[in-house]
């Protein structure tokens, strides 16, 4: 049995080594940036009729390829790779191109282009950014909840108050929450949303200054707690903290030191009553 | 009385445990989540003239859970109630459900939907967002009051300069307000307003060039105040400020020390000098 | 010679405390407020038609007061007075006033509510932001510079490029360099000002693109030079040097404890020597 | 050789020293200034008919002494000329003129006002902050990479999903980059852009939000990360370090004082120990 394990282990590791190598990971990026150009053909009609044919093969060959590698790292790590998020999303990505892609499914078609995002799974950098990104989103939990909340109370006034006159902005809740994120984007709001529903009922402005006033507000707590987060974990403050706790050691170091000084003392003083016994004693005897 | 108090009290705390009980606080965030689904389907026509009476009597139903819940919490905390700026909001946003919804009255029945703002005030990190926007909007007061002069003087100049010839956009105080709201959004002020003006003044641009840079320079100074007001309160700070105080302290027991070595040092000298006395002495006796 | 110039300071000191006393600045404040509303008022054709007389009465009265105000501080600081800003600022602002205000010169007769940013004087804490806008700006004058160099060329390439098809927006040097800031606010830029232009040029897209990077960047990084050098000014920042500077003492106090405690070795060393001395030599004698 | 070594340096630091000159440097300067007001001038047609040939030949001798003073510093530094930047720059900005400038070439000809751009050279703050800009887009490296990628997948999906309907925007992969980046400055994205194509195909905003959030996203971060650079590189921070430097410094001085006053200790036992011998000694001896 143990035996079996190492062997497996062996096996396992031999193929992650093998797909680790640079020359594969190299080839791999290559791979996608290729498909990517290739993607990009693609959406030109003249280039499709003339070598329509050829980017349809080096597409599924590249798409060969991507399942190859996946399906060695599936076999190399088990169930672990659907642990790792980045594994998963790679899985999700090129299980898209698999679906028979009728005329019908033409979104689902263009979604193979999201192949490219694997891309960020490549580069260390690229990587590191996402995950500070999606980090610093679930520290601004309460934030967004917030927002929502005023979205949504927003979307049912807007749609009670201006869905019957203005049903091409708030005809429908969906409506008017799509109009409200154009509101808060602050895209033509006055001169497109503002004024006419204005003409209508004049008092709307006390509406749309307070929702403005409200979701600008909440968006710049949003991007400030970003700031004050990444402030936190940037890399000066980790130095100035590594410092400050080199300094804290020092400091200790210095403390025993003196401590060790008023043991030297104590020692002393007896040393020095010692001699004075003696002394006192050898004049007494004198 | 003592008796009565207590008796008072314990009856007043038994009410509070009860509503303060997970099940009872899950319940209502579950009810006010319920109603805001339920006001939701209220703005769609199919839905209200299917289920519109099913909807209402839920509406009710949860109105009067809401305000029996009020109505206890009210009589737990007596005049305490109103003190808290949170059940104050409780209680105005739930009466405003309960004014007679009269056709007339379209805006207040609308405004039911504030009910769930409530959601706010029962969650602790939504809540103390909310406490800091307010907090910081305190503190930006002198920003604040800036860009109201800003804001009325560049109104009268404008409606002086401007009303007579574009009524729309700068007719009155009011639009011409409203106006200047929308050119410091940076809301289509080039091609929407300031062209047009400048069709008829040509020299408008010095308006609308100097409001612009003015306006917006202190919006960004709001955001730069509310950035630093956010960091001089932001955890890493109080951390850092911590472990500054930490080390104050550990240097003052320092000082302490040393200042002991010293007295200790002048304890040594006295012996010394009392030997050296002694031991001078037994010499001139010898 | 002596005497009368005391005699005159003491004259000139009661000038300054009488316009200091809180009950002379609050109505001071009471009438800019009042003379905002007047103005405010002005504004409106038919309260003009009512009561156009009385807003007129009340105005100069007010004016005359400012006048009165301006005067007496004058006549007490002499040549001081138009070496600070703010007063210079009243002056002006005043000045305007008295220009005879005929039809021609509505600008100058509108400018008059500029009396009202005399606020800003009054009140302390907006003194102070408007000193730290101000403050800001001189430390920002490279950006500020920077940006007036890629402003120029844009505008000088724009002209030359697009300026004879479209005459509106590049028709001259004044009229692209209006458009380029409407552009810098990103306003209207690409379906009011790029596609029209594209569909001459179709390569136009490479000068709004470069534009847009080049002037947004310089403009985010005026805005980060704001926070940075805020950031330096901040209380906060303040505070935190404070405890640095105190720490410092501290430790610069302990380091001279240290080296005291150091040039008392040396005296208990030499003790012990002529101890050792005194010792050996009576034993020798011994 | 090493005569003619010291010859050719002494002749190329005079050629240096002669252009570093205050009275040459600032000249210069005003010939840019100069320069950039006759390049303005020539957008003029009226001023064109009545000095164009003036204007020409000031432009014209202008341009022979930027030549001259090139040429000089290029026989000066040699090689070395083309390994600075700032030289370089100055080298193709002028060589840009030089190219004979026929009417098809009208682009190149606009491109001589570049030669404004040399005065950041001449500034040494405007040089030191697009050296800051330049700096900081170098560490964004990452965020910048993702942004591609984000720009250049929608870029694929929007061309495949909406190119055939709406041809304007979104008809190729060029068209279909220019309307992703209006919609990434939120200009005229909801009005202009997605409500048109949301006629088509209602279920388009979910792209357009999601494109929207993704976006902004990444510029936010791009900000924030530019932030945390300049405040890394900041003088603040830079003093503040000189001081914590300094701090620990004085710290390890005093533990330099400790552990020699520690030694200090170690002297005065093995004398009093001495001592104590000595007075044992001397006491059996009696």
């Amino acid at each position: 049995m143990d035996l079996t394990d190492t062997t497996e282990n062996n096996w396992r590791n031999k193929i992650e080594q093998f797909l680790a190598r640079p020359i594969i990971q190299h080839g791999i990026v290559f791979l996608i940036l290729l498909n990517a150009v290739l993607l990009g053909m693609e959406t030109s009609p003249e280039i499709m009729s003339q070598f329509g044919e050829l980017l349809h093969i080096l597409d599924h060959a590249i798409l060969w390829i991507f399942i190859a590698e996946l399906v060695l790292l599936m076999s190399a790590r088990g169930l672990q790779f659907f642990k790792d998020p980045w594994c998963l999303f790679d899985f999700i990505v090129i299980g898209i191109a698999l679906v028979p892609a009728s005329e019908s499914l033409a979104v689902l078609r263009s979604l193979r282009v999201l192949r490219v995002l694997r891309l960020i799974n490549k580069f260390q950098s690229m990587k590191k950014v996402v995950r500070g990104l999606l980090g610093s989103l679930s520290s601004l939990g309460a934030v967004m909840g917030l927002m929502m909340v005023v979205f949504y109370v927003a979307a049912v006034v807007s749609t009670n108050l201006f869905g019957k006159e203005f049903s091409n902005y708030f005809g429908s809740l969906g409506a008017s929450l799509f109009t409200l994120f154009q509101v808060m984007t602050l895209e033509s709001w006055a001169d497109g949303v503002a004024r006419p529903v204005m003409e209508k009922f004049p008092d709307a402005w006390i509406f749309f200054v307070i929702y403005i006033m409200c979701s600008t507000f909440v968006v710049v707590n949003l991007f400030i707690a970003a700031i004050v987060d990444s402030f936190s974990n940037s890399d000066t403050e980790t130095e100035d903290r590594q410092k400050l706790e080199a300094e804290i050691q020092r400091e200790q170091q210095a403390q025993r030191l003196l401590s060790e000084i008023n043991d030297e003392f104590i020692a002393i003083k007896t040393d020095l009553h010692e001699i004075k016994g003696l002394l006192a004693s050898s004049f007494s005897k004198n």
